[in-house]
């Protein structure tokens, strides 16, 4: 089995392209919204297309594993498959992905429908093209292609694991992972829900950002009152939230929770200086990425450094009151904002969220109740680059993309990489193959079918080149 | 036609209470919803079921009229008729009501459905009940009463008005009586859409905040993004316009918005003396009205003061971004504020509005792009109490309750009453039968039967008292 054997499955991979694309457009078309609670037998829908197919391609041992545990009611099932005949001295790679999808709202700005794949101008657009069902269907194909090419046999030990609850926090591939992790033996963890840098340059994550993400919930009158004849004198929940958020977050972009900074390591200067490298113009940025008037990124730090070594604290939306076109003249008895904050090496989210709620307590204005939940949270993580797994990983992207991998960080976060790194002790590969166009969690999300297909054949190489 | 005819149609109006009351539900059944352009439909048969009973009353010259203007696309119709037979020297009452209703959610905090009006410990519950459609169609069943007790004649020529947009801010009946106020002509115009100041203390209302409601729009990124990826570098809209209200009002209540306040005319000291006999009792108020662990009056201000003369603001939803259950970590391309503030004289909705635009773009944080639209305004009114048809009301009550009447201020706006003195100018009774705790533009809107039925009794006393 030696430089064939990944020729032979690449020779397959190409082959059945088409067919690779036309199945996970299957999968895509099934709307597995794990933060919807309606949408929770599409989600198991999902695990059992996956579940099947792993079993048909060669995987062993296939199962849907069940999450339900008393703090953790979603309960969407994790997809695990083994094939572990690869011989003494062989390594284990976990494959690790999602299959469950973020809600595709504002429906109505999707130029196709969200859970009707269709191919445009070379890109696959539908809700999880990149984020992750593309990206997961790499591993399982590359899987495929690897049997296909060796008589059934793969290179290495492989175990798959796939969850349905990444949106939503993942708690219940955390128990999994702290719980059994006996059953999740490897020597390195692959992960594929990442970009690349920029189109053609392979890319190798060496950092995450963490979050915590919470709600925080302000109730003022016991029920919603007229604006007219209350107005002056009942407390306005949406007033005080604002309140609380202009003092959580100043204009210059800094967080003003005491403490929140304490823990925060700035990266060496040497990792920077790679950075400069990188040829990110702020400008192109700004105009092509976010289109705003302008960046925010706080005073003194650079964009990239912003978004990958500084925390944030970010609005997503402020439920209660009146919504609907028009005017309504109520003030509303309470009002929500979800609020999440990103992390960075070394603020643990327990703590930032201790920090966090106290601290908006304290700020609380009169009349109202103020109550603060958290959601889900995850480490930051900083990754090793040194071992042999990074250099089989630049090595299969070299023969596939003919040039060197970038090391960056991203400003995202991915719990699970927490939970192997702490609980597992495996080192990381974070090797994705989406763009940084792909409009992940917004309304035209896409996978570039070029780089579905690279992604593969990057996988089947990498899988090849750490057997030795 | 002496005293009589009113004892004889107070007796009519006894006979036939539950009569009307089954009349006043079927028109409550309607959801004519103004702000909801899905119901427009309802809106027309709401008017076309009061102008069917008009008709069949015995009032003359019945007829909707249209309202459709450039820059008034809602075109809800407003319902005319008129009985002019009363004789020389008779004065013209103008009788005005509203017959569409505020949106009914949150609907799962109604006991029974908010179109299913039902009979609950002496109360109507339904949307509407009070607000306005039960109160206007006191109106309509006194005069009915009247042209009982007297072969089909009134002691006093009536024109009708009843509107459709009294909720979305009265553009049509502002538009109908600036340019065909002929066909309004009249000696006094009758408000039946206010409370009393308590259970059986017959009320008439001489003051009325005005209003200016707006939408602030914030948009940053051209797109949703992803919170992870994008969060510290682009524009939270929520964030922005956080830190915008929190800068339009301060932790003490007070607007900071440049000479907001400067033609602020206090009440006169004579007045404010008889408000310290009403017996209000603010924690009384806090505990059983509103129902929040405090109430946020201006500083300086008793409860009252705030409320009936000082202008305030409100923030009454907040649409954009993700606010169903869970998580989603998306930076919203865009948010709105719904944000009110309500106007005391001498401030004028127009000038108050230039103010705040001004204010609001001045205040805008980097990063974003604000919108500021008005949405609706109204005047704030003084009306005077020195007049005949203020005396008329006042004895009329008197019979009906037994007591004096009060006077008093609401902080509520009603648009139109302002429409009527600045063009037509008449001396307005705002003379209403609502209970301080109807749940007006809430859920379990209310109108205590008892009212509904001294109301008629008020209003057939009324019509026949201020002929003399």
């Amino acid at each position: 089995m030696a430089e064939s054997t990944a020729a032979v499955a690449v020779e397959f991979a190409r082959k059945n392209g088409e067919r690779f694309v036309e199945e996970l457009k299957a999968l895509l078309r099934i709307p597995s919204i794990s933060t919807l609670p309606e949408h929770a037998p599409d989600v198991r829908r999902a695990a059992e297309f996956i579940a099947a197919e792993l079993r048909r391609i060669g995987m062993e041992n296939v199962e849907l594993i069940e999450t339900v545990t008393t703090d953790h009611p979603h309960g969407h099932p994790l997809v695990y498959g083994d094939w572990l005949h690869a011989g003494a001295g062989a390594p284990t790679v976990l494959c690790y992905g999602h299959y469950d999808v973020q809600p595709a709202e504002p429906l109505d700005e999707w130029i196709t429908p969200p859970f009707e794949p269709t191919e445009r101008n070379g890109n696959l657009y539908a809700r999880g093209a990149v984020d992750d069902k593309g990206q997961m269907w790499m591993h399982v194909k590359a899987l495929e292609s690897l049997f296909a090419a060796n008589q059934g046999r793969l290179p290495v030990n492989v175990r798959v694991l796939m969850e349905g609850e990444e949106e939503v926090g993942g708690e219940g591939i955390a128990w999994f992972v702290r719980e059994h992790g006996d059953r999740l033996r490897a020597d390195v963890a692959l992960v594929s829900d990442t970009d690349m840098f920029a189109p053609d340059l392979p890319t190798l994550f060496v950092g995450l950002r963490g979050m915590i993400y919470t709600e925080i919930e302000v109730r003022g009158a016991k029920i919603d009152l007229h604006s007219g004849m209350y107005g002056g004198a009942a407390p306005n929940p949406f007033v005080a939230l604002a309140q609380i958020i202009a003092k959580l977050k100043d204009e210059d972009g800094r967080i003003l929770i005491p403490g929140f900074h304490d823990k925060v390591v700035p990266p060496s200067s040497e990792e920077k200086a790679t950075w400069t490298k990188l040829g990110f113009d702020e400008e192109r940025y700004r105009e092509n990425q976010v289109g705003s008037p302008a960046l925010i990124n706080e005073a003194g730090y650079s964009v990239l450094e912003a978004i990958w070594t500084r925390p944030t604290l970010d609005v997503h939306g402020m439920p209660g009151g009146f919504i609907g076109a028009g005017a309504k003249t109520v003030i509303p008895a309470k009002a929500v904002a979800k609020v999440s904050m990103r992390l960075v090496p070394d603020q643990a989210p327990a703590e930032i969220f201790a920090q966090y709620k106290d601290y908006v307590e304290s700020i609380a204005p009169r009349g109202v109740e103020v109550t603060v939940r958290p959601i889900h949270s995850a480490d930051p993580i900083i990754v090793s680059i040194d071992n042999p797994y990074v250099r089989a990983a630049t090595a299969a992207m070299h023969e596939v993309f003919g040039t060197e991998t970038v090391f960056v960080r991203s400003g995202a976060s991915i719990p699970v990489v927490g939970d192997f790194v702490r609980e597992l002790k495996l080192p990381v590969l974070l090797m994705g193959f989406g763009l940084p166009d792909d409009n992940l969690h917004a309304p035209n999300e896409k996978f570039h079918l070029a780089n579905f297909h690279r992604g593969i054949e990057s996988i089947v190489r990498f899988l090849d080149t750490v057997r030795a």
